[in-house]
């Protein structure tokens, strides 16, 4: 069923989410987590999402070896060949142009968009709205980005900067796009209202993306080309194995964006349509929390009823993973998660050395638990 | 095969041991825990203790129904008429009479000691060396106790008062038996160097412990004959289902030992042998903990290797369950007990409060997790 849009909708599924360890893991990485207040995952969210807008069949996924047979499991109704599989992580700027360089031999001038396999959209009417608005702008031959409305002064997240105030439902040009801001510089930022939350979502004709990449950095865009005309045929296998690992590494953003806004080649759409991405445990406890005697319990496995028992405790996140119980006496400002091979214990606000910590892990315990 | 004395010894295996829950539960109490440092369990431990010195036959066991089947199979070298199964709890008072009148009948003037089933001992040769000299008291008509020397002003102990400084391996008479006393008073009896710890350890002739108790108590020893008369014979249950549950609920020391005391029929040996009640998980760290990274893992499982990672953390003790992983990240002074289906996250000044805890997960979680 095609959705109201000519469009195609690329899901870059790749990374692992290393601040949501234990419960996010090397091969069961966030996207494929239930992290959605439903069971269906946060890709299958994301899949749900999109095919209202542009059909399943136009629905692609990039993803890695490791999960490729996940995806496929995970999304059933997305056609084989739209699951395009990297041999090797080559990061964002590869995954997406592989897919518009597919896409754009499979139909010339198309419109793409790119979006994130890991968030979570809480106002979906909104969220098609703005992507419909997204693509006229596209359609004129312009690199569209959609930004998130700031809700706060977040030094975690990167920024695009527009050249006046940010106005809904109103395309506007990008200026710039800027890096994670220390504390004060984001302050600055949302205060100024003329600064959005880059949250990587684009939306673009194929053409016109893969025109600015010869431009900009013919050193990806021609392998890429070679691999994409190769893509339906016989030789697919052999010429990806052969020219991908020479596909140089880096994000789209530095690669495509950021050289394009400065040329007055980008826009952006705001979007407030309640967007979160689920990076951490905070966010996890925010978005998908209960509050319970001291606790923000985030029932990920949608079950009936998660065992948590606390008594005197204050300031918890607890994640519980499954059927066994979470008992808390006299602690606070933890984060407990539990899951079915290891459990966690972390202050609240050590959380984002979580990282460091699946280090030791890897190191003490062995890979199998990263 | 007999050991070297003439002694029966008594293992009265009744409590579950809350205050190391959710380790020890309901349907799995403490005795059966392999608290040891080996994979024995405690009550095994036990066990192995007491053969060298009295033999298998000679060990007897009182115990509830829910944990009969558990003692048959933990100690197969207990000849099954010596295990004593209570329809119900009565209080050690009940289980210590039941076992000597059941003992009086089938060897009269035998003489019995009452062993905890859930202490750990280290030094067996000392207290093999004891409990001989315990004997020595017990065969002139004496009730002994074997106490322990004090190694801290512990508020959560009985102590035993001797009418003058206690002297090693010398019998000496007890003037009162002292309950759990404030932390003032507990300085007091360990400087004073005349009060020795009540770790309920008894050696008596039984012919002189039912005397006495029928002397003080014949509301208990009436029954409890009633009962012993029928024990091998073909009426046993019938007498023991209708008799049993009019036996009054009593602890030995204020039945028995209490008023002998002040008779001037109580004496005393001090115990010098590496005690341990493993009653909650300080003393579980204490004894079977091995040092890490900040923390204190006390490998229950015996395990090749528990698998604790922690990270800038201070102060834990951990108690890995199994097989599961317990990783820790800027987290100080807590208990972490991982179980099958629990895993438990205390501060360690609350440890006192997890019987408190276990009643809200009964209510909250369901009977099957206490």
């Amino acid at each position: 069923m095609p959705g109201p849009l000519d469009l195609y909708a690329v899901v870059p599924a790749g990374g692992s989410g290393t601040r949501l360890w234990p419960l996010s893991r090397a091969n069961h990485p966030k996207f494929f987590q239930p992290l959605t207040g439903t069971r269906r995952s946060l890709l299958q969210a994301t899949f749900d999402r999109l095919t209202p807008l542009v059909g399943a069949g136009h629905v692609y996924v990039v993803t890695g070896t490791a999960h490729a047979a996940g995806v496929g499991r995970q999304l059933p109704d997305v056609p084989e060949n739209n699951i395009l599989v990297e041999p090797s992580p080559r990061d964002s700027c590869a995954a997406i142009a592989l897919a518009a360089a597919v896409i754009e031999r499979r139909r010339p001038g198309a419109i793409m968009g790119s979006f994130a396999a890991d968030h979570l959209i809480k106002d979906e009417p909104v969220f098609r709205r703005t992507i419909t608005e997204a693509t006229e702008g596209a359609a004129d031959g312009v690199l569209m980005t959609v930004g998130i409305t700031p809700t706060r002064a977040e030094t975690g997240y990167g920024y695009v900067e527009c050249t006046e105030q940010v106005r809904p439902s109103t395309i506007q040009p990008v200026l710039k796009f800027r890096e994670k801001p220390p504390y004060e510089l984001a302050v600055e930022f949302v205060e100024s209202g003329k600064y959005l939350w880059n949250a990587s979502t684009f939306v673009w004709r194929t053409d016109v993306f893969l025109a600015r990449l010869a431009e900009y950095r013919p050193d990806i865009a021609e392998p890429i080309q070679r691999i994409a005309a190769a893509w339906d045929g016989p030789d697919a296998e052999q010429v990806l194995a052969d020219v991908w690992p020479t596909v140089p590494r880096i994000a789209v953003e530095y690669a495509v964006m950021e050289p394009a806004a400065a040329e007055g080649k980008v826009a952006t759409i705001p979007g407030d349509f309640g967007w979160s991405d689920i990076g951490d445990f905070e966010t996890v406890a925010e978005t998908l929390g209960s509050p319970r005697q001291g606790a923000m319990v985030a029932d990920i496995t949608d079950t009936a009823d998660p065992k948590v028992v606390t008594f005197e405790s204050d300031g918890l996140i607890v994640v519980p993973g499954g059927d066994r119980l979470v008992a808390t006496l006299g602690v606070r400002d933890l984060i407990v998660v539990d899951t079915e091979d290891a459990v966690l214990i972390c202050a609240r606000d050590r959380a984002q050395d979580i990282k460091e910590l699946t280090s030791l892990v890897r190191e003490q315990a062995g890979e199998s638990y990263v």
